[in-house]
Order: C-alpha cells, then sequence, then structure tokens
C-alpha cells in the first residue's frame, strides 16, 4: 500500500469497500424484510460514515449517548433513537434537540417518564426497554404491571408517545456458530411477539425492534419485528468472525502499527499499538488461548487474509506482542508497518477518533 | 459533595490530596535511597499534576511516546525519558525534540541506533533495554554480544551517548502480596546488577533505572539501582491495591456516574459508565469474580470505602452493570450519581481526557 509509506504512528485504516458493501447487504437484509433500518452509529462514531448510509436510503439512526444525538442531529439526521436509559442529569440535552428533530428516547422506570411529563415541551417519543434475555437493562415481558404502568403514564402525557418496544440481544454474543445465534433470535423473537401481542391492539402502530449483530447478520427472517439497529456490522471485527457473523474478509478496518522490535527467541514482534489503541477488549479463541488482534497483509490497495493466523497475544498501554511464525519475523523489518485487524472494532474506533481510507483520505469522528 | 449536583455524564474525580500524599510518599522514597525520581506521566497525562510534582523536587519525567515528550516539554520539561522502544518512523520527531531538551531515548536493536548516527544532529542520551524477567521487551542481560554492539555503535555516534540500562520489571503486575512483590523486584535487581557490575568500568556513571508501581511502593531497598521511574502510583486503581501496591484509600481517582436503571429482582444497578469510559481492562478477585470497579462512597468532601465491597461485576461500551447489595439499591434512586474506583487508573484516563478536581476546578490532559 502506497499511503502505508507516510503512516508514523498507529492509524486506523478503513477499507471503504468493505464497509459499503456491509451497508448494502444489511439494507438489502432490511428491505427484503419490510423492516425499519434504523443502523447505530455508536460503532463508527462518524459523520462521514454516517452520509453513505444515505446512500442505501437511511434516514433514521440509532446513537448511544445525546452527545452522539447532537453530533449527528448538525449534520441533517432528523429521526433519532438514543438506546440507552434516560438519563435524568441529560433533560436539558434532551429538551434542546426534542425542539429540533424527531427524537426517540428509552426508558425502563417511572422515574424517567415522570422527568419527562415534567420537563419537555416538545414532541418526543418513547421506546420501552424490553429484556429479551440478555439481562442487561429494561424489563422482561412478564413484567406486566410495571410495562403497563410505563405506558399510562406515557399516554397520559401530553408530550409523550408510545412508540413501542426496543430490545438489544446482546446474549447472542455469547453464540459460537449460527445454530446458537439461532436459539438466541428465537429466544428474543418470542419475548418481543409476546409483547406484541398484548399491545398491538393499544398500539397499532407498535414498534418492535431489534439490534444485535450476530442475529441481524445471520438470520433470514424476523417475525414480528418491525425494525433492526445493528452497528457493529458496518466494520466487524474479530468478535464477530468467531461468532460467525461475518468472514474475515467483510471486516473493514485495522490499525497499521510500526514495529520497534523483533525477539526471535520467542518468536515475537512488538509493535507501537496497544491498550490505548486497541481498548483491552480480549477474544478467547476454541483452543483456549486469549488474542488481542489478528495480523493480515498489506497488499497494493487492500489486506489479504493469512493462510495461517497470526495473533497479537498481548497488550500493554502502548506495546502489543504478537506471536509471529519464523517465516514472518524473517520478513518483517524494524520500521515495518504491520496491519491488525482488531478484536473490537467499536472500541477501537472510540480509541483512535479517526480513519484512514486507503484512497488516503482522511476521516474524521466525533471528539 | 456539593460539585456532584452539576455532574451530567461519567466524569473522573481526582482527589488531589491523595494524589499528593502519594507524590510525597514516593518522592521520600527515593530521597532515602538516593534514587534519581523520574514518575512516568503516561498514567496522568496532565501538565497540570506534572506541575504537582514539581513541589517535590522532581525535575524530570518518563514518557511513553514521542506526542507525550512533546506535550510535556512545551510545558518546560527539559529532561524526558521516552521509555518506548525507537519508533523510527518518527525519526522527526526525535530529532526535532533533541534540539530542544535533553531527550533519553530507549533501544533494543542495532537498527534503531544506526538510524539514530544517521538522522540525529543534536546530543541524545541513549538507554538500552534490559529485559529482566517480563519478557516483553528489551535485551537479556546474557545477550552480551548483541549489547555490546549496541554500546559500540552508540560510542561511534558522535552525537549520542550510553547511558545505562532501563527495565520495567512488569512482571511483578503478576504478584498477589508483598512477598510475591520481593521475589520479583529481587530477580529484577539480580539482573540489573549483573549489567552493572559488567559495565561500570565502561561507563563509570552508569544509569540503572527501573519503573514499576508494585516495587517501587512496597520496597525499602534498591541496591544498585540509580534511577525509579514509577507512573501509577500517582493514583493507583483496584488493580494495585489487589498487588498490593497500595491501600484502597490511597486511590486517588474515581469516575462519577448517573444511574440510569435499577433491577431489584437480581440486586443490580445500571450506570452510565461503560468502556469507553473505564476501559475493559479486568481483575482477578482471589474467589474467581471478574471486577472491572468499585463502589465508594460520597461525602461531604472527599470518598469513603464502604465495609462491605460492591463490585461493577460487567462494562458494556457505555453501560456499567454494578451487583449492588439490597441496602445500596434502597438508598439510590434513578438519577443520583455513583463513585467508581477504576480497575486501571492509566487507561480510564487516557479515555476520560481530563479531571474534575473536588474542590469543582476542571483539569486538561494530552489530548
Amino acid at each position: 500500500m502506497q499511503l502505508l509509506r507516510d503512516i508514523d504512528v498507529p492509524t486506523l485504516l478503513l477499507d471503504k469497500k468493505k464497509c459499503l458493501a456491509n451497508m448494502e447487504r444489511m439494507a438489502a437484509k432490511a428491505a427484503r424484510n419490510k423492516l425499519a433500518f434504523r443502523p447505530h452509529t455508536k460503532t463508527h462514531q462518524s459523520r462521514v460514515v454516517g452520509q453513505w448510509f444515505r446512500g442505501f436510503g437511511v434516514n433514521a439512526i440509532t446513537v448511544s449517548s445525546l452527545k452522539m444525538a447532537h453530533y449527528f442531529a448538525e449534520d441533517g439526521w432528523l429521526d433519532i433513537t438514543v438506546a440507552f436509559p434516560l438519563n435524568l442529569r441529560e433533560l436539558n440535552r434532551v429538551r434542546e434537540l426534542a425542539a429540533k428533530i424527531a427524537l426517540n428516547v428509552v426508558v425502563e422506570n417511572p422515574e424517567a417518564v415522570e422527568a419527562l411529563s415534567r420537563e419537555i415541551r416538545h414532541p418526543l417519543n418513547v421506546y420501552l426497554k424490553a429484556d429479551t434475555g440478555y439481562h442487561r437493562t429494561g424489563l422482561s415481558p412478564d413484567q406486566s404491571g410495571p410495562i403497563e404502568h410505563i405506558m399510562d403514564q406515557v399516554d397520559a402525557a401530553k408530550w409523550l408517545t408510545f412508540k413501542g418496544f426496543i430490545a438489544h440481544a446482546g446474549h447472542s454474543y455469547r453464540a459460537r456458530g449460527v445454530v446458537e445465534i439461532q436459539a438466541f433470535h428465537e429466544e428474543s423473537l418470542a419475548e418481543m411477539n409476546r409483547l406484541r401481542e398484548r399491545y398491538l391492539d393499544r398500539y397499532p402502530n407498535l414498534v418492535t425492534s431489534i439490534g444485535d449483530t450476530p442475529t441481524c447478520s445471520t438470520m433470514e427472517d424476523f417475525p414480528g419485528i418491525t425494525e433492526i439497529r445493528p452497528g457493529n456490522f458496518v466494520f466487524y471485527d474479530l468478535t464477530q468472525y468467531h461468532i460467525g457473523s461475518c468472514k474475515l474478509e467483510d471486516i473493514a478496518v485495522a490499525v497499521a502499527c510500526p514495529v520497534v522490535a523483533k525477539h526471535p527467541r520467542r518468536n515475537e514482534i512488538v509493535v507501537y499499538g496497544g491498550g490505548i489503541h486497541f481498548s483491552k477488549d480480549r477474544l478467547q479463541l476454541p483452543d483456549g488461548r486469549i488474542i488481542y488482534g489478528q495480523v493480515v497483509q498489506a497488499e497494493a490497495n487492500r489486506w489479504s487474509i493469512p493462510e495461517q493466523p497470526i495473533y497479537v497475544k498481548s497488550l500493554s498501554q502502548e506495546h502489543g506482542i504478537i506471536k509471529a511464525t519464523p517465516d514472518l519475523l524473517e520478513k518483517t523489518a524494524i520500521g515495518d508497518l504491520l496491519l491488525v485487524l482488531p478484536v473490537h472494532s467499536c472500541m477501537t474506533a472510540d480509541l483512535m477518533k479517526g480513519y484512514l481510507l486507503l484512497d488516503g483520505e482522511q476521516i474524521t469522528m466525533m471528539s
């Protein structure tokens, strides 16, 4: 790659072609299933990448913070869901955004709705967070009392509209392979459909929204679901590859890391590229090894996947230690760059704060 | 705490009193042992915190990148060691800094010295990275051939001066308790003293520098060592507490996190505060549990440590899940703040990009 010549510190490369292919595939799946497609922006956090979605007919997005909502609203996004339980300490930001765009917030307790009823003076859509088995946040569909209490509160509030249920089957991340993903998917759908059946009469336009990348990437049918909100699929990463959500070739980001040391005695290469670049997210291989990245091979205008996998075995704050083959050690010189696929692209992007496209274009992110 | 009222998003609090006490204790230990004290700035990455060290007679620092060296050089630090193997792709930054300050770089291969000999036209001090048992980077003291080859290269280069050996006994992080730390310390000292004995005639002012927080915090004797470069001790964290480097009361940073949900069914509290605030660094307790933080109690002008430990059991990108006691659940309201000690303060500070002192003063960091 020509552009590698000028890289001096760890740099996040983005293969736009792969990224667009990931977007297109997911947009087509949403269209086939007549699902609203509201991609999550927390993975890329970039207005430029957000605009690429426009090319696939996307006009609504998901964000994970009010700061992110503000960042994208300023770039012309007029329909934004903040997929995080409402933070009562940021009602001023909710107020400000609700005055400008179609803002959708997520609640799971009466305190949140009470505060919104009191403080908001513009139309605001409210989603109830449903816990479909992940047990991180949300109300379980069996909690009809608390669910209906919140619905009643929303219906009684002048500016609030109850839109539906939003779920994140984050436990699908524990899956390995499509069969296991399918089991999580079916569990999640069953829970969402319980809610749908119970409340469709009350809300004929009820939205049922799910969002995890593993199920959205691998499943073909979404009965009873009206919206998907995957985020990670835009880049994918090693975690998604090992779950079975994507091929290694679909991963659209890699960190270019300068080689600073070689230790042939233990077949290791030390790169400049550590926890402050990749994050410390880790992945356990089927054989029990913990890895923090995987090396790919730079070609003229892209990277290729070597047949024998070569992994980052540990990370310190600035160092990455690569367990190399004798062949890689032999052909790698001090001062070269190695390209490394990240374990968790969302966290890596958040740390790197920008992208370099393979044609040399720099792309900024939310700072 | 009065200042908590105005906090709306996850915020890194810094107890300056604890921080100064940590600095003072380490500076006193260095003075008692006649050790040069060159604290590492990678933990705090802040010019303001750096200036606090001046009050303890510190006039030399350690950094982990050339960017950090530049940031502190611009604030008047004139003697800086970049404790990371020289990155050949940043020779321009080395050149620029060497022209302005007493710059010390670390090498471990002939390629690096060759490049420095060719490119640098100002005085530059060179340290050789010694591997004293951590096996991350550096040359093992038994590699006399490669070590002396580098010494010869440095001695032959007009602008380079060989200063000594720099080691980081990072394997002391695996220790639990002072007895284990002592074993790592003795191993590290033995290796450094092998080098010292072998090369003191050749370099009568030979520097032998060690740097890890566990040994510098707990050991009293440093025979044969001339310099210490600990960094983490400035704040400490849960990792250091569990290693045995500090008391919980010494930890000088905590993240204030808004409470967004409560789940009494499973005794959990969800806070706004996740992997993009804390990092995903984790800690295994003696009973096998993995934790990501520990809750402390806000008092009028400080925080206190509850008798029964309450831990963050998992982190997503923005969510933290706290395994609460029924008592904490009872007294915590949606919209409250909980204060959480981080597992790894260096990574947390790097992500948070700033501090709020308990008197309300905002402190910036390298951006």
